[in-house]
């Protein structure tokens, strides 16, 4: 990390989200920044990630820090490298020189932290040692499978209530991580042609991201197992008639990331039932990001999608009835089992840590109709929201085979039309889309949907 | 994991590594695989990385499995895939085709596991939930951090007997790790020219390794500041007179690892003086490997290379005096502060989870002496191991501008000579050695050391 490197916009966007923390809450917030897991062995350290809060009001990927938030003032808590770690590390930045960079108010070692935790609410990190730090030194348990309780509860629904919508600062941010994916993808489908297992595919992909210093915000998956929606398995070879699935995204070095998934031929040209299902996959995403603007409801988006699909069945003569009745009954969910999407932001699915305080609207649960269980997001859509728009089609064995749902459906479902449609596992088409004032901006729009685009760019 | 692919002889290897084990230790040991380490959230993990100890019994990268070894006998403890997690992971193999996979004598659900602890060792996995695990279930604490004791100490010691020389399994599979590392640089060196910043020669050289189908063994070094040992910053840009540092290693599927660095001149051409301290470091690298045979002490090749590095500076005119008066009094610790090298095997520093149980012979401790205390493997050679090979020369300023190392070798060092050096910053160069019969095979022999052809593959 070179703190020369960032602009010094990032103290007003820090301060200013410290400043709108104070006016939710009346007592102090101590976040901290975690340190490295342990891969193999303690040295072999899986790439370490900051805690999403902590970038979120510390700007920086700082390990094995802490900061307590009050009344609009930071105060930072770290360390001075140890002299002998220039050897091997090099010269680090010091304490004040990140202080500095980040319009801290004060700065201290990390053992001083101990005076300033009265009355502080906090946010478990993910790793284990820090979590035992942070439950030994506030003297309760401060868990990540924790229920929130007290002002932690308080201080993580203050934060929601940020995080939810982007200033500048992370939107400068989340086009970086959202141009660096778009060229990923661009990479994944000019290496199809010639790629012989799915793992060259991604191998063409994430060195784009690596080679503009990034990361990967969430495991890839670049698959022509489609059907399996979190494949991450890359052995398979290609064969002529297969699609690959790519759904990879980047992160840029301060946390905030991108999650775009694009479909394509590994031959560059779609079977014609490829295509038709293709095309009823994007009449979705389409539509979905049309209907996309402030106040609008997040679960009318995921129905119009639901909608669309089942419309765009019948039409192909897979599915038989009307359209609205069909996602009544849930028959969408045959081919389209998850959500139309999540919020993006610092991580993946944004705030995923908090449950489902960030997803879920004050009051709302999680639905147990089939269709609509796996639905991330619901509320009404505010400007600054940043979500995802992912419509999928996908012949899962595990639900086409099961012996309930093929009776329950037996006569909506065209079984002998749907056989014909063998070459196509599996097709998702996502990408990352801005609410704005006027409605929505999508951060990923560079990247062709069209499926004669991405044949182009697939063929060369 | 595709369990087709492995051939039938992962059994024959499985059962001769636990019969090894029964010959040494007279309990049982139960042995645990790990569970993913969340990352920002608990859904979104960093890619597992099975225990190593667990591997090399079991053979396959399972997550959240264990086994038991009990006189040649192994036990597969594993639940098959919850039905609901075909939609999400697919058809994954169930517990019975692992067992089969892996010759395990008898196969049980996870929770049979408590009945079949009484008299066990284990050792300590590096994730907190399985360790958590690991200590409510045994009884005892088993954390990483903790000193091994008794039965868990006895059974680390039989293991690291078994584990420090490698098998025909083993040996298979570090063939391929160095193969796919060889490429691995090559497709670094020749992206280079074109390259703009460190991060682009990095997203070069793991796209190779991604595309095999492997993961990186430890967090690349890919730097022109060489001179910072472990240096993980990629952000720096290329320039003219720079040396790039590339210390890159493959990690197979089943987690066999390998270490490699080069350096090159990022413009295909090295300096005089870059030139010259590149020939005094091979010089050393080529000596040490000629020593390598059984019986021959490592540290003593540790020596070896100090000698060849202290006499190559000398007839630089950097150094003053005789080379083994020079080495006797750590001077070239000036230079290379570094250990020779290390066990390479399922970790890229073997064991290290054992602490120095498996790098340094019994009765041995680390030196405290400057130039020794970082000599992480102190034994006789015994044909089977694979070691590292990796002198260096770098140019610290923690260490070159210490007060106290500047005037106890004032006179000993030329530093009015040693500025003409100013463009070296850092150079190692590092191969993996197999200990044979008749003396050492270098696993990594394909990719070049010498200056010239190095030169020719950066120039392409
Ligand atoms: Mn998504
Ligand atoms: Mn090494």
């Amino acid at each position: 990390m070179d703190i020369q490197n960032f602009s010094s916009s990032l103290v007003d966007t820090l301060r200013q989200r410290r400043q709108r923390l104070a006016a939710r809450i009346d007592f102090p917030a101590i976040l901290w920044s975690g340190s490295s897991s342990p891969r193999n062995y303690p040295a072999n350290v899986y790439r370490f990630r900051a805690s999403s809060h902590f970038l979120y009001f510390a700007g920086l990927p700082l390990s094995n820090a802490a900061i307590r938030l009050e009344a609009g003032k930071l105060t930072l808590f770290m360390d001075d490298p140890a002299p002998s770690s220039a050897l091997w590390h090099g010269e680090m930045p010091k304490r004040e020189e990140i202080a500095q960079a980040i319009g801290a108010d004060a700065a201290f070692a990390i053992a001083e932290l101990e005076s300033y935790l009265e009355g502080a609410a906090t946010i478990a990190v993910q790793d284990a040692a820090t979590w035992t730090q942070q439950s030994q030194l506030l003297n309760r348990w401060v868990l990540p499978q924790n229920q929130l309780q007290g002002i932690d509860l308080e201080l993580a629904k203050a934060i929601v209530e940020l995080r939810l919508t982007h200033d500048a600062g992370a939107l400068a941010e989340l086009r970086k991580a959202a141009a660096v994916t778009v060229e990923a993808h661009k990479a994944g489908m000019a290496a199809t042609v010639n790629a012989k297992i799915e793992a060259q595919v991604r191998g063409a992909m994430e060195k784009v991201i690596i080679a503009h210093n990034m990361t990967t915000s969430y495991n890839s998956i670049v698959t022509v197992h489609g059907e399996v929606l979190h494949n991450e398995q890359y052995h398979h070879s290609l064969q002529p008639d297969d699609l690959l699935l790519a759904d990879v995204g980047a992160e840029t070095e301060m946390g905030w990331a991108a999650d775009v998934t694009r479909t394509w031929p590994v031959t560059g040209k779609f079977s014609s039932t490829q295509r038709d299902i293709y095309d009823v996959v994007l009449a979705a995403h389409d539509a979905c990001i049309a209907k996309i603007r402030p106040g609008v409801e997040y679960g009318e988006i995921h129905l119009l999608a639901c909608t669309v699909i089942a419309e765009g069945l019948v039409d192909l003569g897979i599915l038989q009835g009307q359209p609205e009745d069909l996602v009544e009954r849930d028959v969408h969910s045959l081919f389209f089992p998850h959500g139309i999407g999540h919020l993006v932001g610092l991580d993946v699915h944004d705030m995923e840590d908090l449950g489902d305080l960030a997803g879920y609207e004050q009051g709302r649960k999680r639905s147990d109709r089939f269709g609509l269980s796996y639905l991330r997001l619901n509320r009404p859509l505010r400007a600054g929201m940043l979500v995802t728009i992912e419509p999928g089609f996908y012949q899962v064995p595990a639900i086409l085979n099961n012996s309930e749902l093929r009776s329950r459906y037996q006569y909506t479902v065209n079984w002998e039309r749907l056989s014909e449609f063998a070459d196509v596992r599996g097709i998702r088409i996502e990408d990352d889309v801005l609410v704005t004032e006027q409605g929505s901006e999508v951060l990923t729009v560079a990247l062709p949907t069209d499926a004669s685009a991405v044949e182009e760019l697939v063929s060369g």
